[in-house]
This record gives C-alpha cells, structure tokens and sequence, in this order.
C-alpha cells in the first residue's frame, strides 16, 4: 500500500454547463462522502480547494464539529474519516502541504469525464503506484462540469474516464472519487 | 450486459447507530448520485423503498422537476439519469413491479459493511450476472446504518462488504453503491 496517495477537490477554476470558468461552492456532502471514501481506501490526505475566504470558514466549521465539537462523540467514525480533510486556497498550497508531508511535490494526475491524447489507463496507473511507495501522487477531481483544460494540461498525467456499459457518463464527482479509489487501491482478491 | 438488473435504496427498515429499527428520510444526493450512477452502469431501474407518504410526495417531486419541468430543459442529463427512478412503499411492490417488468421475481441480493455466513463475492455473483440474462437481479441497499437483519436474512444472496486497504469501513451509501455497480457491470478492459 503505497502511503503517499493525495486527492483534492477543485472548485476552481472548472467549467460550467457552458464550458465557462467559474468557481463552484463546497457541498457538505462533498467533504463527508469522499473524506470517508479517502479514509477507507487509505488515502494520506484530502483537500478541498477554493478561493473563496467564507468557504473556508464554512469547511473548517464542519470538520471542527465532527472532530473536535458535539459530533466527535455523536459519531466516532466520521471524526476519523475527517481527520485527514482540510481546505486550502489553490493547488499552489496543496503541493506546499504535499511537500511537508511527503519530502517532495506529487505527482499530478487529472480526473476527467473526457479522454485526452495522454490519458493513463487504471490498470497502468495501479502499477506505478504500487512500484512507487516513495512518490506523492496527488488525484484531481473537478466539481461542476469539470476541470478547467488549464489544470488538466498542467498535470502529469490524466487518468482515463470512468466507462460503464452504457454511453451515459455523468456520475457525481462523489461516485466517480470512491470508483477511481477502489479501481487504484482495493485489494485484490 | 444483463437487462434486468435493479437497485433499491430502503429507508424501513434499517437501523440506526443504536441497532434500533428505525425509518430514514429521503435525501436529494440519495436520489440524483444512485440514478446517475445506475444509468451509468446500465441498471434497468432504481427504487427509493419507504412507507412514508409525504416522502413519496417528494421524490415524485425532484423527479418530476428534472425529467417534466424546469429542469428537463436546464440540465438533460439529470432528466436521462431519473428516468428510471422511482419511490415505492416497500419491498413487496418493488417485487411486483419487477414482475411486471422482467416476467419473474428477482434474485435479491442484500448489501452490507457486514460479513455474513452465506455472503457472496464480487466475481462469483458477477459472473451469475453475466451467465443468467433473463433473470433479474435486485440489488438491495440500506440508509442508516445498514439494513435491518431481516431484510438480510430473507434476502437470497448477501453480497460481501467492500473491503479497502484499511480497517475502516464506514462508506456513504452513495459511494458503496457506485462502487458495487462497477465492482459487478463495469467492462473489463
């Protein structure tokens, strides 16, 4: 199990339903779904990723509930699953954190709905970061329409779409993170 | 790919982090994360399972917006994804509607975060999936903290828990349910 596996969740800048750039605001379920789906699958450490100052606040707010305040003890299990959530301001702050954490900066790897020339398929995927327990790599998640081509150009690598059996691929950014999870880091049976 | 695979998503009876029996409410994610997912991955149809009326009331309601109303037009995604949902009071009409559906009643296959005696894994009931396509299989999922034991033990399969690289174990339903129907109708690559 390759302990240096990071995921953040960008609120901006992604797309709208138009293909314009906008920032999206944090959903409570988008901390408390994936922050357990991270916690199961071993992740290091959650980001949410916004600018926007009063988000901030609103996430500390939660994860100080269930970690700290009434909840902590209403709910044992949600204060370990937010135990390794945080929010900061831009990808800039999540590689500083990386860099602390891990002794350097991750790897980059973009989620998207859409193929792109350099995507990486999951089984490829799977085995880099088995063979490179020493590498940070950090999975990018988009909210709204998704990334910004801007942040998914910039990464190292793009992991190819979710494919169902059905042409339909609009899946929750909640649903796509625990599936991209558990392709890369169950065990395998 | 088999046509007659269902879900549901029972509110009654399930328990709470007591083991007492209770009733949950509907949530708006409970809905559009499962019908999205379930389109996804080829479901022929997903009930919410709960005795409440005013909840009916309100299913009908969000379903209705995105696939007749306002919403229809906003977002045709959401309107292909809800398509196939439904509320219904409780098992025995899901059992009916299938029949209605598929010809026959349902393989039931109860969820859990549990291990059960007689749980099922993931490639065994694959495959059953895949080399029976005129059966219909319903996937049966529960809110709270899990399905009453009842509607386990009455089940004809339980599926085993999805097990991460960790010992946590506490997924949203959401997430179990996306990553259940990848686990089990995703191509294989």
């Amino acid at each position: 199990m390759n302990p240096n596996i990071y995921a953040c969740l960008v609120h901006y800048p992604v797309m709208d339903k138009h293909g314009l750039v906008v920032a999206t605001s944090v959903t409570n379920l988008d901390i408390h779904d994936i922050s357990r789906a991270a916690r199961t699958y071993g992740l290091h450490r959650y980001y949410l990723v916004t600018p926007v100052e009063a988000q901030h606040w609103l996430v500390r707010r939660i994860v100080t509930h269930w970690e700290e305040g009434w909840g902590a003890t209403y709910n044992p299990n949600r204060k370990a699953a937010l135990g390794a959530t945080e929010v900061l301001a831009d990808l800039g702050q999540v590689e500083e954190d990386i860099v602390k954490r891990s002794g350097k900066p991750p790897v980059w790897v973009a989620t998207s709905a859409r193929r792109y020339p350099n995507s990486v398929g999951f089984a490829t995927l799977r085995a880099r970061l088995e063979a490179e327990p020493d590498t940070p790599f950090c999975l990018i998640f988009g909210t709204g329409h998704g990334l910004h081509a801007e942040v998914v150009m910039e990464a190292d690598l793009v992991l190819a779409p979710i494919v169902g059996p059905t042409p339909y691929n609009h899946l929750s950014v909640r649903s796509a993170a625990s599936i991209i999870f558990d392709r890369l880091l169950a065990p395998t049976v």
